[in-house]
């Protein structure tokens, strides 16, 4: 294809999963192999991934406890930012997005984690969102203890991170419940094992799924 | 009654109105002659009245620009904390509330300044707010041009006060369509009167509405 050939609307990719799953990893790998393939990559994160929304993404973290309803919309409104000035526009542009967290860590750490209703969750989806959904959610999956011992070796512990284990259980039966309601957006990989295997994993997924040239 | 004989349900007082019209002169002296009468009072103020509200109100007003979607659930995350943590329990302890601007604030400056719609309002007051509604609103109304000078002239201008004639045109008529549109809560009071006579206007409608002891 010509550089300058009208390209078609990117994919939106999403990694979710609970703390010290190597979401951060796998997302600068996918990127690069998305680069290296050829195509644009837009790599991003949540909370946060435009100005006002980083900013909110800060209180979140690090202002609080917030009620869960009002944690929920402080999401969802960083999440509007995001999706108005950055990703739509970059899908609209035929770039490939990578997005580390989205809707579906909301639903898993106010919802099941805090409270939250799925169907409040949803109008909030609906509010914030139009029409976007992920194309394609890989969900990174390891047992609790694994991850928190990942994600405290860090140091700099947020809110989120330094719940208990009770709280982190309910947080990855969430994300397994979400990609068991929808296999087809979703696809659970195995967590524990190396990073490069997670990789090879995620490749091949992108290829099946999204066709993607990898 | 005796000290602590068990109250009624406090009174939820909003003021609203555009810049420089005088809602925080009237809620002092609101506050101080309810508090004059004997009643328990809470002045408070939105965006705010609660700390990690004042925290999102620092990023609305400062921060920015923002989409308008996302800047309106900001407001009603920061109105959700405001509530949950502050306004239900003063008003379920017999308080009464004197609160500087509220949700007709946002449909006010989102919708008819920045063009969100009365139905997306709606579905996020239905979602902060539960069943909380204000008992009287108070909607101070006076010229534009009355107000910016006065609003201009205190210096160190947030970013709505910096908006132009036209956009504080629409706020005040939207201001004015919800006195219309809801009667028997809101009173309008004309704000180019001396604050003495918007005060003693103010009092008469509380006396005459929620049968304050005024």
């Amino acid at each position: 294809m010509a550089p300058d050939a009208p390209r078609g609307r990117g994919r939106f990719i999403t990694l979710e999963g609970g703390e010290g799953a190597g979401k951060t990893t796998l997302s600068r790998a996918l990127a690069a192999e998305l680069a290296g393939a050829g195509l644009p990559v837009l790599r991003t994160r949540e909370p946060g991934g435009a100005p006002g929304a980083e900013a909110v993404r800060t209180l979140i973290l690090h202002q609080g406890p917030w009620d869960p309803v009002a944690e929920a919309m402080l999401h969802f409104a960083a999440r509007r930012e995001h999706v108005a000035i950055s990703l739509e526009p970059a899908l609209a542009a035929g770039i490939w997005v990578v997005c580390d967290r989205f809707a579906d860590s909301t639903l898993a750490y106010q919802g099941a984690g805090q409270g939250l209703s799925r169907e409040v969750w949803e109008q909030l989806c609906d509010l914030s969102l139009g029409a976007l959904r992920p194309d394609l959610t890989l969900v990174l999956d390891l047992p609790t203890e694994r991850g928190m011992g990942r994600a405290l070796s860090r140091g700099d512990a947020n809110r989120y991170e330094m719940q208990g284990a009770d709280f982190h259980g309910r947080v990855r039966a969430a994300f397994l419940d979400i990609a068991a309601r929808e296999p087809g957006r979703c696809a659970v990989l195995d967590a524990v094992r190396p990073a490069g295997e997670v990789l090879s994993a995620a490749l091949g997924t992108l290829r099946d799924r999204l066709g993607a040239p990898l």
